[in-house]
């Protein structure tokens, strides 16, 4: 295909995939696509782990990095230097404890402290930089910022070596934003999507943010997992498409197995946008966790980021124990973050394949569309 | 164009413009799309003289009607055979005073009892199938069901004439019951839309209800209000579009000029699904009605359909009176059902040409998908 963006990147076709897993980034980039791999789990020195076995994979062709850099976070979390976690009041700990016995949960999981401390920091404005520093050293043709404006340093890194600054928006005043603060891309994402979204759909932030950045390129996100939808995305005005939940079904995700069943099984109508699990608005599974957070009687409402993320990540990781060995409860708590395409996943597939038939299905969506029009 | 609808409706543009508003639908209509009158407002006798209206300005070019027929309602309302607004609850009547008196509203508007017991009454199958009988001696080219599979008279009704029977649908599951009760044509309406709509976005229903009801053509519906967001719904594999919100805002609608005013000021933000006009969810023009009803903290919550409708009828009645002589308590409060397509409406133009301007946009949107997809 021949977008501005495929040529800027040097790709075949301008299908971005954003994945935690370096497998689903290797598959992506060498099928002609482009894998972005999501930075957050990552300490500086397993990032450049991760990166270094992803050059020796793909043979010189383009991949990106994301992170996470909230334009807002709580200030509590700032103020303490050694445990975050201290800044979590009392009943929102007890409130998961209680959690815990209601379903039954078992694992005792890794110290909640310390994986918190880590976590937090990384989405923090100076967490972030050390990540792209990392990134920088590599041949990372992309870097992408999550949330908020990229911080000025990041800009400025990435202009100095060369690589263009990719910025996610769900609202046409946040795209406008961001092209000032010196993005070089913008994906808007639709409130369909998996993870942090806003209010509006896909259909209808497009176009409005392509025309407001014109001419910086546009990619679309949200509710696209197939070529027909690639295609909508594109007939929108976008110069191509960033997918996240179609790839968390495929056979090199890591997704957890109980997550991955529960995908496989879901329906559109079974995603939530909840702050249970960070503490802002992100599309995620429906599950006993996002119901008892938000409408249980008990519950004593989500705190703000990244504290309600500290909190949930350290729950989930005993959660998401306790479901692998099977326990019922936890089963039941147990989710993830994905967009309402889930309803389109039921089956596990290479990567590679999901990449090949979406762009066979996007030129049969073309092709229709010309004939129809000349009708 | 060459779609199976056009074919089937004998139109040029596979465009349907749901409009309350006769202007419009004749507008659009002898443009070459296909309006639908929206005959909610009326009584049988009313519905006559407007397509009579109809019938006289289309030189027999085809249209149609819509009626609401609501699978479930409040029992509440086909219990008194008199007067339906009795059986709205006190605390609910004496909100809508405190909102009036809150707000200042000063106009005493109709006396509310006979506009809802007429109105209740138009809700209810037998008030449908009355609308449906008058419709039937006109020359419509479809008739179309806004909410719950369409009774079974309306269908063998509009079988015998061999008019073919559209219904509004949200999700997979509502799309197959809606074929299995006779439907020939599945509008589905993603979330964005204006009015009823439920969770799911237009860019992943569409292509889940094409699949799921296949060979049955479907319209999009929710999100379009022009010609890429047109090219990229047929991409997903409608047959054409269904379209509310633009036509709102052209110079035949009949939008209270306070709403039209706050709907070209609005962003794509400033809509709502809220239950507090009609007591289903249905996206309007965030206001202080809205905001009172959903989160005032003196709000009795919304009752259901139609006993909701019934109250907030009268009431906005008397607002929409009130705005017009410029009351800025009134103005704060008066809105209307509208898609988050809102943000693009910024200026009044003749239905005609906002049907011209969108078959054009369509044009280029599919030429500039041909030319990428080639590369």
């Amino acid at each position: 295909m021949r977008t501005t963006i495929c040529e800027r990147l040097g790709i075949e076709f301008p299908l971005f995939a954003f994945s935690h897993c370096r497998d689903v980034v290797a598959a992506v980039t060498n099928a002609g696509g482009f894998g972005v791999l999501g930075a957050i789990a990552y300490s500086p020195d397993q990032l450049d782990t991760e990166l270094t076995w992803l050059d020796e994979r793909v043979g010189g062709r383009p991949y990106g990095v994301d992170v996470l850099v909230p334009g807002k976070i709580d200030p509590s979390a700032l103020d303490r230097r050694t445990h975050l976690l201290e800044a979590v009041p009392d009943r929102h700990r007890d409130f998961v404890t209680h959690l815990m016995t209601k379903y039954g949960v078992s694992a005792p999981g890794q110290p909640m402290t310390a994986v918190a401390d880590e976590f937090g920091r990384r989405v923090t404005a100076a967490g972030a930089t050390g990540l792209i520093d990392v990134a920088l050293k590599h041949r990372v043709g992309l870097i992408a910022s999550a949330l908020g404006p990229p911080p000025p340093e990041m800009v400025s890194r990435a202009r100095e070596a060369g690589v263009p600054v990719a910025a996610l928006v769900g609202t046409v005043e946040h795209a406008r934003r961001q092209v000032e603060a010196g993005a070089d891309l913008i994906v808007a994402q639709g409130t369909e999507a998996g993870g942090h979204t806003g209010d509006v759909s896909t259909m209808v932030l497009v176009p409005q943010v392509v025309d407001a950045v014109a001419p910086v390129p546009v990619l679309a996100a949200g509710g696209i997992a197939s070529g027909r939808q690639m295609a909508a995305a594109m007939a929108l005005g976008a110069e191509g498409v960033w997918c996240g939940s179609v790839w968390l079904t495929t056979e090199e995700a890591e997704t957890a197995p109980a997550v991955k069943a529960k995908f496989l099984a879901a329906s559109s109508l079974d995603t939530v946008r909840s702050r249970s699990r960070t503490g802002k608005p992100a599309r995620q599974l429906r599950s006993a966790w996002t119901e008892e957070w938000d409408s249980g009687p008990e519950s004593p409402g989500a705190l703000g980021m990244p504290l309600q993320m500290l909190l949930a990540e350290g729950a989930m990781a005993r959660i998401g124990a306790a479901a692998e060995k099977g326990e019922p409860g936890a089963v039941e708590l147990v989710n993830y973050f994905v967009g309402q395409v889930v309803g389109q996943l039921d089956q596990v597939r290479p990567a590679r394949d999901v990449v090949y038939d979406m762009i066979a299905e996007f030129g049969d969506a073309v092709e229709r569309l010309r004939r129809l029009s000349e009708g």
